[in-house]
Formats: structure tokens, C-alpha cells, sequence
């Protein structure tokens, strides 16, 4: 039996759950998990249906892209993920979709604004959109350079990947993380949802305000700060 | 057994069809009932999704809001739950959500208009939404806050939280009321299809016209007035 | 055994695809068929939940609204059907319901407007919105004066119900009809898709055209007319 | 057993998966194949719901209409079909539906643009609508000159039918193609899709932009060219 026998259940349950919470359909979507200590990515296949696979088809490489386990080719994605845990050493699995409302504002070139307590729970503020990649980085090594502005986005918005589980590549769609991939999964429904609301919200109103700051730090503090109490335990 | 087991499974029962109505996700929203002759509310525990629980870990605690029962911390909504009972004495069980329709106009700042007849069956005029808490208010006891606000939102506007049965906390989601947990339940299920019918009413004509104060008397009162005719008997 | 049983099962199979289709939830909406011959309707009784109803709750009445048959007290609506079934003899079964799209169309008091031939195939032309009923109207026979100004809006907008199968209610919603329980109730599910295909071509385009009347005439009596080969046989 | 027994099964799924993926309902939509060597075309019989068919149902006829097997008329659509099948020599399956979003962007007589990756992993370039049909064209052989202006929309816009896989018929709704009856079917889900997104991104922000043509060749090139990385193999 593999020795990551248990990363390529866990990346293939989070990869079936997108299916069935609606986020993506075909081959649209991926997830992944990082083994830090070992130095391999487990992530789903590319261009392989979800009904057509199981936990052992599952793509096992190293920090390079390089195959360490099986024959079947990792996600087209996969140099996105490799500079995002690259970069943000918290970040322990990853998800991609196409889901409807969120790619909606990837295509608008918008970030998603944090307008109420819901999204507070979730992200600590806005959800950023990257810049459009230029020509150039298109031509290139195309999918390290969305890496690379996911990465720029980050750093140059101060933003901190352990406070905002996610972000929109501009044109695209978003990727979200976890500390497993059942939470970076569960960051892909919530920003879906928070998403189609606050299209909703500017629906209603326009000129809807964003959430108060006092707000914003009290519903994300109190659910992941230091002295959280929305759980039974820390 | 629990001298309070009947009303465990009710309030079980009442959070799971929350899920099954498709009104919350994950951890999201929570359902109570008081029993006023014993001075006990029971409500769901906080921060546990609703498939790991069963009727018995339901929380049992008294009006100041110390357990009474059971061994998991009750709802962090806890103190918005008791400062509604508190003040509404005909409230029976109360349900939170964060439905996506309700929330837009919770996040819009803007109450949820009477533009219709399956509003006027349900709910005798808008739904209100509260106002802002202040920095103050979100500092202190915030969670007893939300339940003050809420009141003030009744008090100072005359309503009937037996005719109103339910409101937007402002940037949060909605809290409806019943006379057992499942009639709370409904409450926000509709809340949420009367939130759909008004934003796409507005949409399809900006100027749409507010239901008809006769039209509203008429459909309310044939259905929950003295003289109503809707159901079988009284 | 009832006489009426066939009719009874007919009506209740009806509505409860009012349910699984979507268009209605608890109370809402409820279906009829008129036996011309033995001058009376069966009719969903009113205020009871689908799943708490057998085919043998539904009412069976007289045309004067006198229960022939049963216990339960028939929809509240009945008057309405009453008015229909007297005025548009082509009518053997009705369908009430409250949803969604269609009922937004009511509230914004606007025809659903035939912009292609998805609508042209079920619908000849515009489904109208009656006006709204006045204080005096509200005030008398509520029932009998909703469907009388349903009536009055076909007669003064020269409509044929056997060409246009449906009409809003103002402020309402929608009640369509068709020579059998399951095409009645048919027609509200198309009703309810021609309503969101409506609001969202709107919304692409505000000033999209109304299908051009060629066209109109092309779909609708290619499936409707005397030479009509849409289906198998005529 | 018929020598067409094979293609009857594979548009039987077909046509079925039309309903299972929401794309139509009652007698809506239809798909075929065309076996180019027997000269011969497989496609759903006109009129007939969904679950009360069969595969040996389907109708077989040749490319003038004629039946070749079988006692069911074929799809009022069949002359659409036959035009396009006859110009797009690349085309092995064709399906149509009444797909709500994307019949809503045929009703606003509007091509659906291509605003970001998602739709040009799959269409090259915005899906366009045809010019609306003239009055004589509606009054001669409708069908067939729906078909005409399929191809002409294309021979017009110098479009490529192997790189635009649909069509929006103006005021009716979307023809979708492929290399087999799956994919033509997959076509028509993915172009629904691509519908919601459009609109909901316009929502966002009026003024989004179209993906840039250096991004719109990437995607669909590494998916559909000739150096494709996107599939496990070419």
C-alpha cells in the first residue's frame, strides 16, 4: 500500500464533494493536499471525470512537479498550487473550482466585498481579484505565473493567507485553502455563497455599506482569534 | 431520561429541517424552545454541524443562561434567543439562519417590503431590519446587544411580535419566531421565498407598488384573526 | 366506492406535482377538476399540509359551492375556480399556485411578456395581470371577486382562455388551467419558466423585442391549430 | 435487431441526460446523431415525453427527411438538424434544448460573450445568435430556414463550427454539437452555464471586459489544439 494512502482519500473524498455540493461539473476543478514533511503534493488527475476515478488514481509528486506515484498525469493546475504552498507556509490543501458566483465576480474583475457577519465568520475582509496576467506571463509558463500573481496579490495587499482563506484570478475562477482538504473544500461553498449574496445585497441596494471594521474584527475574531468562543473547545 | 427529552427532539427535529429546507450550511443558524413554567430555553450547541448531532446533545440552560443539562456549550446566539423570550412573551421557539435571500436584505440595511398577498398570509407588514449596533454595542455583551436591538426594533416602531413573526438583525440574518420549534422553522422558510419574490418584483418594476393596506388586512386577518376562515377549525 | 373517486385520485396526484415540481410549499396552491355533467368540482380541501392529505380528503361540491361529498372544507380559492369554470366553459381543471417568478410578475403588476417561442408554444401572446381589486371588492366576497375580475380581464382584453391558459392575479399570483388536472398543473410549471426567462432576458437586454407576431402565430398553431404537426398524431 | 440498435441507445441517453442535467422538461429539446456512412440520422420522435420513450423508439431517418425505420414522426426540429448536419460535415451530434439561460440571451437577441476562461476552455470566442427569421421565411419550410440561418449566421461571420460548438436561434433558444451524442449534450450543460455567468458577471459590473484574445487562444489551444496539454493523452 501507498505511503500516502490516506492524503490520496482524503484529496479524493474533497475532490468528490465538490461534485456534490454543485461546484464544479466534467473535469472542472481540483483539489490537493501538501505532505510538508515528506515534500509530495497529492492532487487530483487532470482532465479525468469524478465518477470515472478512485482514491488510488489520485497524482502524487514532489515540490517540482515532478511524478513520485502513479501514471496518471497531475491536474493542469498543478504549478498554481505548487506557488501557493510555496509561498504561504500555512496553507495545507487547496481547492480550485469554476462555481457559478464566485467566477462571476472573477469574470466582473471584482473583489468579493465583505457586505455582512457571514462572510466576517469566514474571511477576514474583501476577497481579492488578481490583476489580469499580461501577454507575456499568458505565453509563458502560463500556470506558474497565476501562481506568481496569486502570490503578488497577497504581498502586495498585506493580506495574509491565514486570514483570508481565498482568492478570484481575474478571468478565472477562485482557489481556496484549509488546513485539510475537507476545510479548503469548505472555504470553496462558503465563498460561493458569499458570492451570490452579495450580489443580491447590491441588488437590493446599490450603495449597501461594507461591514463595519468593529463588525468584521468581532465575527472573525470570535470565531478564529485567540479568544475564540464560537466552538465547544480551542 | 431528561424530564426535557420531548423537547430536545423537537428542537432536534426543527435544527435538521433547517438543513433539509436548505436554509443553512454547515454550523450556520440554530433553533430553540422555551418552556416558560420550568424557566428553561433548550437550543442547539454551538459550533457542531448538524449530521454529528443527535436529540440528546441538544443544551438545556435557564433564562440566565447557565446550563442546566447536558455537557456541550449552547448556541453562541444564546443571549439573542433569551433577550427575545424575555421580552416576547407569546414567543414559543425561535429560529436563526443565514438563508441567502433574507441575509441580502439583512446586508442591504433595508426591510423586507410587503409587496404581496403570500407575504400578507404569513406576515402582517415589512420585516424589519434592525439597526446598526454601535462599536459600544459590539464591544460589550454583543451577542445580549443583538437581542436588545431587536427589541428596540419592535418597541420603537409599535410592532406585534405575534403578528410580525420575525426580523433582519442589520449586516447579520434573520431570527423568526413560532408557537412550537417547527412553526419557527417555517417562518424562515418562508421569510426566505418572500425575500426571492421581492427582490425579483423590484426587478422586474423598480416602482412596484407596496401591497394594499385592505389587501394586507384581508389576507393577514382571513388567516390569523379572530374571525379567520383559512383553516378546517380554529 | 365515490362515484367521483377517479376524479379525486386525478385532483390529489395533481396537486402533489404542484409539490414535487416546486411551485408550492405547505398550504400553498391547490388544483381542481370540474365534472360538467354531474355539476360539481373536486377541489384540494383547505389549510391541510400535501403529505397529511389521502385522495379521499379531497372536497367534492356543487357549483354554488354546497359540499356534496366529505368532510373537509374546500380550498378558500374555491369561489375563484367557481367563477372561472361558469365563465370559460372550454375549462375542465384549475391550478393555484404561489411561485416564485410567477408571483413576482403579479406583485410588479405586469403581464408576462411573450418575448420567444418557448412562450409561443404554450401561451398565445401576453398572460395578463388583472388589475388590482378595490377596498369594496376586498371588503365583500373576496373569492367571488377575484374571479370575476379575472373574467372581466379576459372579456375586456378580448382573450380567448382556450388560446391563453393562465392569468396573475394582481398582487397575487397565478392560476392557470387546461383540459385535465396534470395539464392544468403543467401549465403553471411552464407559467413559473416563462416568468424567470422573461426576467432574465430583461436583463441581458431591457429593451429586448416582444417575439414578432409571425412567430407567435407560427409556434402557437404549429402545436395549437387545426393543422398543427407538433405532435404524433392530432 | 436493428442495424442502427447502437445509435438509438446512445441518442436515447442522450435525450435523457437533457432531462437529468435540468436542461428541459415535458417534450422540450432533442438530440441526434448522423451515421454519414449509412447516410442515415437518429433523433428523439416529436411529441412524446421523455420517460414514456424507449431507445427503440427513436426515429431513423434519411437526409431528406424520409423514414428509415421505425413508426414514430421525428422531431419537428429534424430539418434544423439536417441543414446543419449537411454544411458542418464535422458535426456527428447535434442537441437542443430550452435551456433557461441561455434561452434567455436567444429571447434578448444577444450573442453571449465570452467573458472569461471558463467559457473558452470550451467555445472559441462568443456564441452567437442568428438574425431574427423573416415573415416569409417563418411562412415557408420554417424549420429548414431556421437551419438556413444557422449556417448562414456562421458562412456570415466566418465562424468555425469545429471551435463554436452552438448556436442561439433569436427568440428561441440554443443548438448545441459534438463528436458523439454525449458531448453534444455536454455542450448544451456547459453552454447553459456559461449563460448564468455571463449575466450574473454583467450584474457585478457593467463594463466587465472580454477575456483578452491572448487568454481566449491559451485556454481553448491548450484544451482543443494542436499542442493540447489538457487530457491525459491526445
Amino acid at each position: 500500500m501507498s505511503k500516502y494512502q490516506q492524503l490520496k482519500e482524503e484529496v479524493f473524498a474533497a475532490n468528490l464533494e465538490l461534485v456534490n455540493r454543485k461546484l464544479v461539473i466534467y473535469t472542472w476543478g481540483n483539489v490537493s493536499v501538501i505532505d510538508r514533511e515528506n515534500g509530495v503534493i497529492v492532487i487530483k488527475p487532470r482532465g479525468i471525470e469524478y465518477h470515472d476515478l478512485v482514491a488510488d488514481d489520485m497524482s502524487v509528486v514532489d515540490l517540482d512537479g515532478n511524478m513520485v506515484e502513479g501514471t496518471l498525469l497531475p491536474s493542469v493546475d498543478l504549478d498554481i498550487h505548487i506557488a501557493i504552498y510555496k509561498q504561504f507556509e500555512g496553507v495545507k490543501a487547496i481547492a480550485h473550482t469554476h462555481s457559478t458566483y464566485a467566477t462571476a465576480f472573477a469574470q466582473a474583475r471584482r473583489d468579493i466585498p465583505c457586505l455582512g457577519t457571514t462572510h466576517a465568520d469566514h474571511f477576514y475582509g474583501d476577497i481579492p481579484c488578481t490583476r489580469q496576467l499580461t501577454p507575456e506571463e499568458v505565453a509563458g509558463d502560463y500556470e506558474k505565473e497565476i501562481g506568481n500573481v496569486v502570490v503578488e496579490t497577497f504581498l502586495e495587499r498585506n493580506l495574509d493567507p491565514m486570514q483570508v482563506f481565498g482568492v478570484n484570478v481575474a478571468g478565472h475562477g477562485p482557489f481556496t485553502w484549509g488546513s485539510s482538504a475537507a476545510l479548503a473544500v469548505e472555504n470553496s461553498v462558503i465563498l460561493e455563497e458569499l458570492s451570490k449574496m452579495a450580489i443580491l445585497t447590491k441588488q437590493i441596494n446599490s450603495s449597501s455599506p461594507m461591514l463595519e471594521n468593529y463588525a468584521l474584527d468581532k465575527h472573525f475574531l470570535r470565531k478564529h482569534g485567540a479568544n475564540s468562543y464560537f466552538y465547544q473547545s480551542k
